[in-house]
């Protein structure tokens, strides 16, 4: 296909792909002509990767390009692939481990219980225990076994995540679909919430 | 107790709580000299809600005067101060109903199909609606089934965050709990399912 059909089934503006291009974000067309290239599926594919990484993930150019590196080493081992694209593992393997952070403890205490296997490297280990903490020295803890009924219940939430991608999917494909709906549903669940919240307090004779 | 000990129970400086004062967010305290006051656990209840409002809702003083008026109307009805503190209903029960938001429809169904007892003017209605419009214009769409998984998974967890509550408490106390663990939770409920997603991929054969 031309770059104006590329630009009209990705919805990503002409002059933009042309940029990713010469960011090297996208490889070459196929020259047809002196100023005319094909483009195929797979830049497509990767082009709508990139727009996700950029636009929902919110990464610079140099970040997506380092994340497009990483995904091209471990082609083919989705894991790997999905675990870049979602920033749960770093894009370079020999990053040392991150400091503890505050809350650290509690939460490989419950990541252990559960029996998960998540990467040292992945930032929500963070986000979680610095809110444990924050919850903590507000006099609004949690106790663990409350911490663990949310854990269990993110447990089948993720489980109907990847329920939803196709495992014949492209790879990269497969990645830009979980990260659209990893990053673009989390508002959607906190409002489900809190949708349930009101109506189970209603529930409970309000 | 005096104004030094109300700052020190609550670890709101001093000058923050003679402004609130004198916005009229918190009572004046019972007068026992010229430039002394006296305050109680009512006092130290109010201030934590106020603080709460304005430090973890990220309200304004003039937005907080009006949902504590709100509140005062409604003083004993559990339901609809968690309702006003969460901002689940408006402080002006005449508020016209909102314009339908993109994706209103799908909304109005799924909590028709769920039965859930749900104010027109929650603003997760919206936060929903335009979430899944989103989803859709990206070609990621969800189907019905799925997005009714999602609301019983929220479900369980609305019952999981109204178990916490301390039935006997004062409902100001409780509806500042309500806010605290709803809000500051939201953080560390989408790091748990981040976490848990990274498990169920390497459990699914990464």
């Amino acid at each position: 296909m031309r770059i104006s059909e590329l630009s009209r089934r990705s919805a990503v503006p002409t002059a933009t792909i042309k940029y990713y291009l010469r960011e090297g974000l996208l490889p070459p067309g196929r020259a047809t002509a002196a100023t005319q290239a094909e483009y195929d599926e797979g830049h497509l594919r990767r082009l709508r990767l990139v727009r996700a990484l950029i636009g929902v993930r919110g990464l610079s150019v140099s970040a997506t390009r380092e994340v497009l590196g990483a995904v091209a080493e471990h082609a083919g081992e989705r894991h790997q692939v999905l675990g870049l694209v979602l920033g749960a593992r770093p894009v370079d393997e020999d990053a040392p481990e991150p400091e503890p952070a505050p809350g650290a403890a509690e939460v490989d205490a419950l990541i252990d219980a559960l029996g998960w296997e998540v990467s040292e490297h992945a930032p929500a280990r963070a986000v979680l225990g610095e809110t444990l903490e924050t919850l903590r020295s507000l006099g609004a803890a949690l106790d663990p076994a409350t911490l663990r009924g949310y854990a269990e219940l993110a447990e089948r939430t993720a489980v109907l995540d990847l329920e939803q991608l196709d495992p014949a999917a492209d790879p990269l494909e497969q990645a830009e679909r979980a990260l659209l709906r990893t990053v673009l549903l989390e508002p959607a669940l906190l409002a489900l919430r809190r949708l349930a919240q009101e109506n189970e307090s209603a529930r409970r004779g309000g």
